[in-house]
Order: C-alpha cells, then structure tokens, then sequence
C-alpha cells in the first residue's frame, strides 16, 4: 500500500483549479483528509527504528492512498478517497528530534485537536492552519516551492546543526494530499506569532522602500499586516538592549548568509509587536495554548540567544518568549522570525 | 597571491611522470613542500574569521603559489617554485573542529615535526607520511580519488555529526602541490595504528575469500600486512566481551550504511593486533608520542563507543585506546579502522 520513489515531486494533474476547489472543500476535506494523512505517515514512521539519515533520504518520497473505504493498512474515513505523499520523512524526522519535538506530541497536536484556519498575512496565495497549541503552521505552497524547499534540504539541515538557534522558518514536514483530482502540497512549520499573544502591530518587512505599503483593503482588516513605508511611518524604530541587539543582529546575519548561499531574495521578516502598557489581557482571556509540548529554540526570544545564556524561565510564561523592546515610553514584546524563503529566483 | 576557484581539481599535466619523479624528490622536497605548504594556508585560515559552514564551502578551492625566493605573502624556500591547493578549506577547519584539533596543534603536528615515510600497507600506489605525534597520516590520493573525497563531503559532514565516534577515516584536510611539471594530492588522515605500540599482527581484510592472502613478498617484510585467509589460518576469530562486541558491530553496521548509501565498495578493515602477553615494551622503548595533542575519539576504543560509557582514562596510557580481545589464552589489544573508501565503483 506504500511505495517509496526519489525526485518525484507528484505534479497534479490539475494544479491550477486547485484553489477554486480547495476554497469549496477547505472546511471540511481538506482539513480532515491533512489531519488524517500526516497522523497516518507520522505514526506509521514511529514504527521504524531509528536510525542515522543519509544523504538520500533528502529526495525519498513515501506515497500512501487512503480509500474511504479503508484497507489492509489504512482506517477508513468519510472524505474522498485521497494519496498522501509525504517527502523525505527521515530527514524530517531528525529535524523534529532536534527540536525536542516527541512523535506523540506532533501528532496530537496536528491530528487529536482541530486546527483553525487562518487569515493569510502576506501576498501569497497560500492557505495557513495553526494547531490548537499555537506550536504549528500549516502552510500551503506551489509545487514550485515544495521542489525548492527538498533541494534545500541538505543546506537546511547543515544549518539547523550548526544553529538551532535562528530565525529562518523551521521545517518539520512536507506533504502532499492528492485527491478527487486536485494536489495541495503543505508544509509544517513553527508558528512565529503565538496567538494567546495579542499583536497590536503586524509588519511584514523586507527592507525595501519600494512600493511597501499595506494596501488600502489590508488596513481596513481587524489585524493588519503592515509593510516597511508603514513601519517607519508609525514606530520609526525599536530600542533593544545592546545586548539583545547583538544577539539579534548576529543571529540575522547568520541567517541572511545561509539565504544568500542559496539565491535566496524574496523573503520577509515577520514582526509582530505586543505593547505591554495596553491593559493587561486577563488570565482569562488567554487561550490555554502552550501547555502541552514546548518545542526547542522556537521562540523569538530563544531564536537569537546563540552566544547569550538560557533565559529565565521566570516569566516566560507571560511573555510567550518575545523579546522585550520599547518604543518611545511604551514597553514592548516583539515576536519575530524569517518568513517566504522558498522562492529562489534561479 | 591567492585566488578561489570551484569544483576545479587541477589534473596535473604530467600525472603519469608523477611517481617516478614523487620517488625521487619524496625525500626532500615532497616533504618539505607538503610541511610548507599545509603550514601556510592553515596558519592563514587562522586569521578568516569563524563562521557557519555553507554548502558552498565543500566545493572551493583555493589556490597559492610559493615561489622559491618568497612574495609579499608567502615565505622563501629551498624548494622549486610550487603551487599549493587547498580543497574546501572551511569544512575541513570545521571537521578538525568536530574532533577537538586546536588549529596550532594541527599546524605543530604537521609542520614542526618531522614527517615519518612509511612503507605502504596496502595495495595502492599511495605514499605515507606520520606525523611525530602518532596522531596523522598524510597519504597520496589519485586525482579521482581527491575528486570522489570531495563529492562526498556533504554526506561525509552528516555523517560525522551523527556519529563523531565512527571507524571510517576521519578527513582533516585535503591539498595538492604542484610542482616543477608533477602534481601530488595528499589527504590528512586520522592514523589507526600508534607506531608507539608494536603491531605483531597486521590485517588487511575485506570479508572475501577470493585471492586474500597475503603475497610471498609481502610475507618477507619484517611486518607484513596479512588478508583475510592469513586471518583464518592464524587466528580463526578472536573474543570480546559481549558489550565491546556489540557496540563494534552497531559502528560497523552503521559505517558500512554510510559506505552503502554512496557506493563505496573495496575498502577494507585494517586490523592491528599487539598480544599483551609478550614480553612488555619498556617505558623508554616507546617513543614519546601522544604527548601533546590528543583527538577527540581518535583511538579504536573511543571509535566504538557510541552507546557505552565512556572509557574511564586509567589505563590509557598503556593501551592506547586499542580494545582489549583475546585469542585462545593470549590477551590481546586490537587497533582498527576502515581504510580505503575514496574508491566508487560509479
């Protein structure tokens, strides 16, 4: 019921009515057929033993079909009969060890709890699923992108090694859903803005001045993602501690070499700005997130400590790890992380 | 004086004339440009700052030529002019890093001792050279040889980040020098066998039965390199302790899945045996290696050791990291590393 094969990537055959019948179908299928796929290949991979990744298990693509009936292997469900191809599941595995991220904690999150659907914050066409624990993004991408981002593997997983610690998006899975006619590929990755976290500013920067406006509609949104003109418009900058700065800087630059070792130039620095002088959210009003599974370096705070000591674990509790800031007389926490990195211009 | 190129090897024009003239200069001048040479671009890496290692860096080159009479950058010499490569210096710097080689004990091992011939124990055309400290071998590689060594560099870096304590060669660095019309590429290696502790028994074996004797003229050396079927004759097996015994098989499997996965197929396992119960070197016969630098995971107990405790340091001294075996009531110490990988059948 599995077949296992090298560098195919699965181009469905009709990739580009995919949105339409994925808008149609995203409540529902689409969701549960994700939750059904990778809790299906994640726990199936449980049962491997462990052992070291070579350099082939960067283009391994494992296929799995799923009837609505069921079969032998796989439960049967009340979607359409779907294929779930899930790319270089070894390799990816060793990336979630690196994080401390458990096989039963990923699937709980990802398959026991709903996921909600998010607004898209940037340009793409994509479409975001956060888990209930605010530990996970589900992202779709091109078939473009999901070939890129398996060529990177290599470099990403030297640079993971060297730096757990950084900024760029942590990649935890590659898959793709095929079904009823029609290919999403999704790729999970860390969540940069912990939701229990009210962000009074968004910014997507590039540091660009070029056309870099939010548009008219995207400030009319309850949670707007603002652009570099905006950025300097209302907050001209941050103040960080000089230590913090460094860290931050280092870690950047860091960041920005692997980037550039790749060709890498349309991506984005998330920003998200919390103001700590706003009233206080309540106990209450905090969703119950980040109770469970905590993954390694995956906060902002975390991601730039490379040279610094471990955090006190005092307070982060309050702080959902961001970094503390401040602008003018206003005490911030920023949250923070390198987003859009899968499209190379060659 | 120093220019950066990629993935060129640099055939030399006049490869084939290599031998003839390498015997006749291996006294003199090959030693002394190999000293030299490495002493100069290592001591110059010195003084580039540390940073990650990119997936680019297993590719350059970088090239420098010596002129006899010195340069603005580059010392006089005794020797003909010649030209020095070094091959993917900053992965190389990282791996020597992995192993705990500080870069001036590299350099002090390498150019401030005399460089020890060795008779060859193999079946290549290859030259060695030890350094004074028993800690490495630099051999002669073929040009394909060199070009395979950093093809695999990649999944040659995984592999010694999951597993620093491994049997296959450890690659500290990669050079070639050209020189008055011949080229020569050495390869800086960890070595197997301390010349500290008399080897009474030396095997070259590959698992096969087919024509693995030991030649008559190989027989004649005062310490020969025997094969597989000499290893059946004369010691049949030998005996470990179930825990030592296991954890050489878990590395064994393991390297021989890295070798696999690149199709690696006519190396061999160098076996060294020193029988404990001869008469016991005395302290002023041993040369006074090992005195200084000390590798990490560099002897055959240490190779091993993956999931055991590791070794307490009593002792080691006197053992020199062999792993303690027996044959029939003799107790030995056996010394072991896989050698010969540079060779694909691809």
């Amino acid at each position: 019921m599995s077949d296992t094969n090298n560098d195919s990537m699965g181009r469905g055959t009709q990739g580009t009515k995919m949105s339409k019948h994925h808008k149609k179908l995203t409540a529902s299928a689409i969701k549960g057929a994700i939750q059904l796929g990778i809790g299906y290949v994640v726990g199936n991979l449980n049962s491997k033993p462990d052992r070291d990744v070579l350099m082939q298990d960067f283009s391994v693509v494992e296929s799995v079909f799923l009837p609505n009936e069921g079969s032998n292997l796989t439960p049967a469900h009340h979607f359409p009969d779907f294929r779930l191809k899930s790319y270089a599941p070894l390799a990816f595995r060793y990336f979630r060890e690196l994080f401390g991220i458990k096989p039963d904690d990923y699937l709980y999150s990802i398959c026991n709890e709903p996921l909600i659907e998010l607004s898209n914050p940037g340009a793409s066409s994509s479409w975001f699923y956060l888990t209930s624990d605010d530990e996970f993004i589900i992202k779709t991408v091109q078939h473009k992108e999901a070939e890129f981002l398996q060529k990177l593997l290599p470099g990403y997983y030297m640079n993971l090694n060297q730096n757990p610690r950084t900024l760029l998006p942590k990649f935890y899975g590659l898959y793709c859903i095929q079904c009823s006619g029609f290919t999403i590929r999704v790729v999970v990755m860390n969540n940069i803005l912990p939701r229990a976290m009210k962000m009074h500013y968004k910014y997507d920067l590039k540091g660009s001045s070029y056309k870099r406006c939010a548009s008219r509609k995207e400030r009319a949104k309850s949670s707007p993602t603002f652009k570099d003109l905006d950025f300097k418009d209302m907050h001209e900058g941050l103040n960080l501690d000089s230590e913090t700065y460094n860290a931050l800087m280092k870690t950047l630059q860091r960041d920005c070499r692997v980037l550039e070792s790749f060709k890498i130039m349309d991506y984005s620095l998330l920003l998200g700005i919390h103001v700590l002088d706003h009233k206080p959210l309540s106990r209450e009003s905090r969703c119950d997130s980040r109770k469970g599974q905590k993954v390694l370096y995956s906060t902002a705070l975390e991601s730039i400590q490379g040279s610094m000591k471990d955090p006190e674990p005092l307070g982060d509790d309050d702080t959902f790890g961001g970094i503390p800031a401040k602008y003018k007389d206003e005490n911030l926490l920023i949250f923070l992380g390198i987003i859009d990195i899968l499209q190379s211009y060659r």
